[in-house]
């Protein structure tokens, strides 16, 4: 599409253009309106600037054809050859601030706005956020705000920038892109001029590629009154084994599938899926072959629910499989899991369905991980300091159920406070946008991938394309989504999310100086009150920091940190305690005294001196860390 | 200063501006070249553009005198009253590109140049690198590529950016900010056009402030054939008693004092430092009042090197006493390490003359810390993992022996390979860069206080200006040092510097993706030949990555582990075995098949069920990490 055209369709969306008119190749030219611009008007060059086909600052009609000229020498020079189809534009020239929007079809999130600084560095600056077509005004201007131009709103240098104009120009482009055949395009520059927005150079690539469509779940996946484990058996090494054992806790009703089993665990074992008693919900740990059949057989009963647990499908090159699982999901309204997944949990009725080893404690944490592995490791961590979660969906290969479906899920669930995921790979971007922006409970996410190298091995393994982590992430992180930076935080946030800000003690500076730079991106520090300061000097020696952090220095022995702790718990939120192994550090007697304080994450900065301190921490599952840099990825 | 004179300033380095003339407020103005430019010639603006003082693209005679009336009328809206001082300059029309220079004069570093994008955006955007005027060739060019808009070079969009020309152009501002009595100076824009670069907008802030002078030391701080501790005591919680019985076990001749003692682990204490034999050395752990007068009467002995443990000094608010030992040093040409330090060690003597609990080992690290405690926390580290040291020193309030003495005494000694310094504050910038550029060996760095609230707290506890970290890590970058992000990789980095390319085994992909994220930075990951690879299938089921990271599947055990170290072992500089606690992890075997493997560090992703593997691996002092952020950072 040629720019006069493309200047047209804009302008059903009210998009401006400069005044401007075309003439065929060998017309003479003549404007009305200068200083004005030349360029040759043809689909052939994509950077005219390049090829000098564009003159710029024209006063009038004589100069007009002489650079009519230039043009045309410069492009036989560039070896563009012309026809008869080709064309010259002449436009009024517009001056002002160059800002940038652009448009791509994404493979995730289909329709994505790039807004941002234009001209002729845009690929060096890249200084351009991107935008959801479904963003709506505030969403646009979280947006807007991580870019670094936006600085220059309301105003730069005299000049007024009006963000409520752009906004409002760029829901235009929204729904331009949204309704047109457009796979691409790229407006630069869209010039700011006179409280207007021009769009004054346009490219356009059409025809936009097929949308994925997403069907809504209308059946919960936690409805697990009744529950089957097709697959369970009495071989400890196999994965039906654990799911059987962890299930035999729940308050569901629980039935067994195996034809080779009588009794387990003293308990009746069906020898086909048929004999079954009518289930809502059925955990599948049995060969790949055997899967499709067995949720046939098992929607003929009303099974709602499938938790594929068995591999060996996308993951093993067998995607065939897969994409028949998702079809039968979609045509009848069923939910599959997985497969190649560890299971799900749902603490409402005790219901463990995973073959993870660890103990899952009840909580308020809906976990969702694209990743068996870190969630077995979280699972881990958290089962240590007694971390309970409401939910855990282990997505697996993400056949059927996905990231927009589990978080629509989980917010039907009163148990769940918080939704943390783990993703690698998303799909049904714009699903997933949505989910997010309407979730009632904090979306916390950990994306993986971020590096080209990264991608690769993601790829490798989980089948799902990483995608670009920065859209990714941007695009999430406006809509609503906090974006975490370390697997542990999904667990550990949660618990200091009512943090409003941090107290340090500690015996050295230095470490209190590092931390400091380390929280101050996700918390303030708390500022000491005249009154505590003077509290503080009556039990600290006189060249302790008067501030916070609150350095006790470092002859500091449990004494002093109890007598600090004193003060300052009942006033902080959250007190990171930093203890070094100075000369008069008695290490044990300050782990024990930091065990009186709830509100407390000891960091013990040491090893070999700390060995028995650290012990009396673990005993206590107390939450301690031995760098400053992993305390901080609690935050 | 106004425009003129810094041009004709300017023109004695040979830095180009553009033509101009000058001319009184009343006079009819007359030009040659066109277009141009039209500016008030004032000091009582500072942003001209900002009150209409400038007007551009002026093409003739009649418009430069109409264009004169538009600025009078604009600067008298603005309330800029102009009197018989002021005139107007007339310039050529300068059009290129926009570079940005200026020069500010740093506490620390003294002259330093700023460089990068210029134009109206610059303070949003802040493309910018910092140069030393000391910098040769080779260092601008490292940190003129610190900046985005580098990536130009050696052209961009078909037009040539000549770095050689750039870098030519700065080496004349240094000249001319060292040469001129000037404290800061702004150049926007430098303007690169036809080959040249051209001062088209220039301000001056006059007036250098004084230097700080440095005085090379001559005496060498490992020096330490005789060495006498100050306050050598039988009190075991006292600091001289650590002292002392550390330093028993050196090669080195040592003698105590103490006026109350007579005999101190079986050897002679000398009631005063009168009595004291010749000595080159001497650790001063007495009440800070007494400290001047002790050294005092030890430099008339001929001791040249001081390390005093005491505090009491700046860091209490007594600075007088501190500049007191300044001067001393000056005058005598001896090091004082300190006040309020931790000691220092010298494994060429075998000679631990610190406070500290941790065994120290000897090594190859030359570890100079300004934080007592940050490095009792890394020698807690080292002595549990075995890591060596050739010399340490605790640097503590620096009144005389700095970080510039300390790298250049550390490339006097031979046991010393590599120099890692955890910095807060400097001083004598300029002569810490020299340094380091003439380090024969790597020098490590970290530096706390990156943030507003880090540097308060660094402030209030060490007494030391903690500096624009931005600015201090970029000098020392490009001088040569190596910025770590962590202290930990202070002692952790040096044994693995050596690596070029990373493998991971890991028997869950999500892990190996993260990790893949976190090391890129620093090192590749190693590509697998087809040999290995045929090799792994042979061993590995079906389904394993094909690819590092070697995904070895949720399945493996501790065979599958050892088969896989057998193969990757030989073949790789260092391997991360990663673990996560999947159902048929037997961790425990996995341990002891990782301790058999030396270039293997282990990553242990779990916690309950990890608790006797990790215990294993603790015992056996092998180096493992239970979070992925933790081990990225020995790189």
């Amino acid at each position: 599409m040629k720019e006069a055209q493309i200047y047209e369709l804009l302008s059903k969306y009210e998009i401006k253009h400069p005044k401007y008119k075309v003439f065929k190749i060998d017309e003479r030219l003549e404007f009305d309106t200068f200083p004005c611009v030349l360029k040759i008007h043809t689909n052939k060059i994509s950077h005219k600037t390049d090829v000098g086909g564009v003159e710029t600052g024209i006063p009038n009609n004589r100069s007009l054809n002489a650079a009519k000229k230039r043009i045309l020498t410069s492009l036989k020079k560039n070896g563009v050859v012309l026809d008869e189809n080709d064309e010259f534009i002449v436009e009024e020239e517009i001056k002002g601030f160059e800002f940038f929007i652009g448009g791509i079809f994404d493979e995730i999130f289909e329709e994505v706005l790039l807004f941002g600084k234009g001209g002729v560095l845009i690929e060096i600056e890249k200084d351009i956020c991107y935008i959801d077509t479904k963003a709506d005004d505030e969403e646009i201007k979280k947006s807007i705000k991580k870019t670094k131009i936006s600085k220059m709103f309301p105003a730069y240098r005299g000049k007024n920038f009006d963000m409520d104009l752009v906004v409002n120009e760029i829901k235009k482009f929204q729904r331009f892109f949204e309704n047109e055949d457009i796979k691409e395009f790229d407006i630069n520059p869209l010039i700011y001029c006179d409280n207007r927005l021009i769009a004054v150079d346009a490219r356009i690539k059409p025809k936009k590629p097929l949308k994925k469509e997403f069907i809504p779940k209308t059946a919960s996946l936690f409805e697990n009154k009744n529950v089957a484990v097709i697959g369970a058996t009495d071989k400890k090494e196999k994965v039906g084994y654990a799911i059987a054992k962890n299930a035999l806790k729940s308050n569901s009703k629980i039935y067994f599938v195996n034809p080779r089993l009588k009794k387990l665990f003293n308990k009746k074992v069906y020898k086909t899926v048929e004999e079954l008693p009518a289930i809502d919900t059925a955990v599948i740990a049995i060969p790949s072959g055997y899967v499709i059949e067995t949720i046939t057989k098992l929607i003929k009963k009303g099974c709602k629910n499938f938790i594929v647990i068995s591999a060996g499908f996308k993951e093993a090159g067998n995607k065939k499989s897969e994409d028949i699982l998702k079809e039968m999901a979609q045509k009848h309204n069923i939910n599959i899991v997985g497969p190649n997944c560890l299971g799900i949990y749902n603490s409402n009725n005790n219901l463990n369905l995973t073959f993870a080893k660890s103990k899952i404690y009840k909580g308020n944490i809906g976990l969702i991980s694209q990743s068996g592995a870190v969630l077995t490791a979280l699972l881990d961590k958290a089962s240590f300091y007694k971390i309970g979660f409401s939910h855990i969906v282990s997505m697996g290969n993400m056949s059927d159920f996905n990231f927009a479906n589990a978080i629509q899920e989980l917010n039907t669930q009163k148990s769940c406070e918080i939704i943390a995921i783990y993703a690698e790979g998303l799909q049904y971007g714009k699903e997933v946008l949505k989910a997010v922006r309407n979730s009632k409970k904090p979306v916390l996410l950990f994306k993986a991938g971020k590096s080209k190298e990264a991608k690769k091995a993601a790829f490798s393994h989980t089948g799902n394309i990483a995608g670009n982590y920065e859209m990714i992430t941007s695009l999430l992180e406006t809509a609503g989504a906090e974006i975490k930076s370390s697997t542990e935080s999904l667990i550990f946030n949660p618990q200091f999310r009512n943090v409003k800000d941090i107290t340090i003690i500690t015996n050295a500076g230095g470490p209190g100086t590092i931390l400091t730079d380390l929280i101050i991106k996700y918390k303030n520090l708390k500022k000491l009150d005249q009154n505590t300061v003077e509290k503080l000097n009556e039990i600290l020696p006189p060249n302790w920091s008067k501030n916070n952090p609150v350095d006790i220095i470092g002859d500091a022995t449990s004494k002093r940190y109890k007598k600090a702790l004193k003060i300052l718990s009942p006033i902080s939120d959250l007190i990171f305690v930093i203890v070094t192994p100075q000369f008069m550090t008695d290490a044990e007697n300050i782990a024990k005294t930091i065990l009186n304080y709830k509100n407390t994450v000891a960091i013990m900065l040491g090893k070999d001196s700390f060995k028995k301190a650290n012990k009396i921490l673990e005993k206590n599952k107390k939450l301690y860390f031995t760098s400053l840099e992993e305390a901080a990825k609690i935050l």
